[in-house]
């Protein structure tokens, strides 16, 4: 996916601030963050998001929620919460057609959530 | 969890608008609608949020990204699109301490997502 600017960065092509990674996940600081702690974990395989996902990608998708538990354990959000959020075609707002989780934390996050 | 009110719900003593459900997951209407479209996606067994769960929990947590697809595509959100997300702890807004997933969709989402 050449034209896919998650995969570049996952090809290491496109520099990011990776926080974590191991054969199947990374996950890199947003560029354009939203919160004190705004992380966005991937699944290193390209897919363009959950509702393209197959019963074939769940343990993936189960991977990619304990890898979000796991970064923002590490950034101590624990005891104060934060959310997880994905985005899926036009009305969500979804800018990078690569299956994306963000995990925001560091501050109150209001409600709605947008 | 008799003070849990989503195992209420999941033990059928408290009502719900349920749209989907199988062994392990149930899905229903969120009565403080925030969206056109706004269902709860949740496990039937208790666990407070994903914060609390291990490694073993990751196919129940793939089951409940897959189930929120497959209620969204039900409800013809693929086109438009739709939000996932979920929160865990105070700084999200938490209210109910078992684990669940807001499906919202049927309108423009903003961002920052809350």
């Amino acid at each position: 996916m050449d034209n896919c600017i998650f995969c570049r960065i996952v090809a290491g092509t496109i520099p990011a601030k990776i926080v974590h990674q191991d054969d199947q996940v990374l996950a890199f600081e947003d560029i354009n963050a939203q919160a004190p702690v705004h992380i966005l974990v991937i699944p290193k395989r390209h897919v363009a998001a959950v509702q393209d996902c197959a019963d074939g990608d769940q343990a993936l998708l189960g991977k990619l929620l304990l890898t979000c538990a796991e970064v923002a354990r590490a950034r101590k959000l624990n005891g104060s919460g934060y959310r997880i959020v994905t985005n899926t075609g036009a009305d969500s707002g979804q800018t990078v057609f690569h299956l994306h989780l963000h995990v925001l934390g560091g501050r109150p996050m209001g409600w709605p959530p947008g």
